[in-house]
């Protein structure tokens, strides 16, 4: 189906509705799972490993979300600010998650306990450092002014590509680590459905529901955000420049 | 980069053979772990558990991952033997999958352990029946002959999307599956840095670079296999017929 420039496909606002709800479910669930059996949050107790999980959910997975979702949101604002949006929301994601890091590092230091030997812990290290460096090649490319047309036309699907499948693996991981917290701290006790194991089993299908519904509206060809006036001309230009041809209507 | 149907995409066998290469890596990797260090496989003895991660990472990971890379890898073969290759690869899977279900349920039972309280054992049956709801939807769809050019042409992108995401989940209910296992046994000897504790991690990370492969050879638009001179001719009659107009060329 094809859309005029000014439209915004129908189903769209609907699926976008649901990812935030979806999503705010997801923060409010870990909130929940860590004030009900957790003890809550704190930075200068042993609580201090509480922000971890909460901290990754609300950057990692809530916010890294919601900046693929930009270009589908915001269709008919300038094409720059969008991008600045874009780039924004994952400092924020990035700063946040950070913060989540220093939390359990600080944490193990604390307690003496080993850093980095899990599989979640693994994961965890790989996706955030290919977090920055998608952003840091990403900003060079589409917010520094020196690459050209070309060039961001070339490297734009490489981004699109991994920075979805960061964002389904920072979920993946979410889910290892929230796997690890209930086996250490219920072992044989999570066989009996314990309440928290329950909840907590919820809070991963409903992570899982996260990134699937933002996988579908990024993955619908034509929900993409049109090409805007500017766009199409420095478009048309650039393939004038590049074919030696005098631009004319085809 | 448009290709003539004929040729193939000059990257294409290099990534096909690589993603082959990650695939048989992550089952010889799977075998070994259960060799080393839980005893081997055998159906009549506690040995039956083994069967399990084996029989879903060759049937819901290696051949699922293989039989969606069917048609990028059959680019000149007709349509309905493509067709034929990609649901059968998919049955193998399901059966092999089956019966690594089986020997779990057949362990626990055995063992009077309590079934299906996990977020994997949650994911697990989850991903199993949409696999199987997907096989089914799909061979109603393209395989069963009642089904219109336009119904198909309209389920496609979906069967596409969800094939993809339920792969995904896949790796994903995988990856959890091996922490619990590592968990159960080692406990807190998995922070020592075993080396059975190594080594499931390197066998994780590489089931998520074989998911990222098979999805990125997917994503990559101009290496979907060509649509072929009968397909095409399928769809102009379909085109003429839906808008009612004369066959001319264009």
């Amino acid at each position: 189906m094809e859309h005029s420039p000014a439209s915004v496909p129908a189903a769209l606002p609907y699926y976008v509705a649901f990812s935030q709800l979806l999503g705010l479910t997801v923060v409010a669930v870990t909130g929940a799972w860590l004030g009900l059996y957790r003890g809550g949050i704190a930075w200068e107790s042993s609580l201090q490993f509480n922000v971890h999980p909460l901290c990754m959910v609300i950057g990692m997975i809530f916010l890294q979300g919601d900046a693929l979702l930009v270009y589908r949101v915001f269709r008919r604002e300038a094409k720059r600010t969008t991008k600045i949006l874009h780039g924004l929301l994952h400092v924020f994601a990035f700063i946040i998650a950070l913060v989540g890091l220093v939390a359990v590092f600080d944490y193990h230091k604390k307690k003496g306990y080993a850093d980095l030997y899990s599989l979640h812990s693994w994961c965890g290290i790989l996706v955030f450092v290919l977090y920055f460096v998608q952003w840091l090649v990403g900003f060079s490319f589409f917010l520094f002014p020196g690459a050209s047309f070309s060039l961001r036309s070339r490297y734009r699907p490489q981004h699109i590509f991994f920075g979805a499948t960061i964002f389904l693996f920072s979920v993946g991981t979410a889910l290892l680590g929230l796997k690890e917290a209930l086996l250490f701290k219920l072992g044989s006790k999570y066989s009996t459905f314990e309440p928290e194991g329950v909840l907590a089993n919820v809070l991963g299908l409903l992570l899982v529901c996260f990134g699937v519904v933002v996988l579908y509206i990024l993955a619908q060809a034509d929900w993409k955000r049109p090409s805007q006036a500017e766009e199409q001309a420095l478009s048309m230009d650039f393939k004038t420049l590049t074919e030696g041809d005098s631009p004319s209507p085809q």
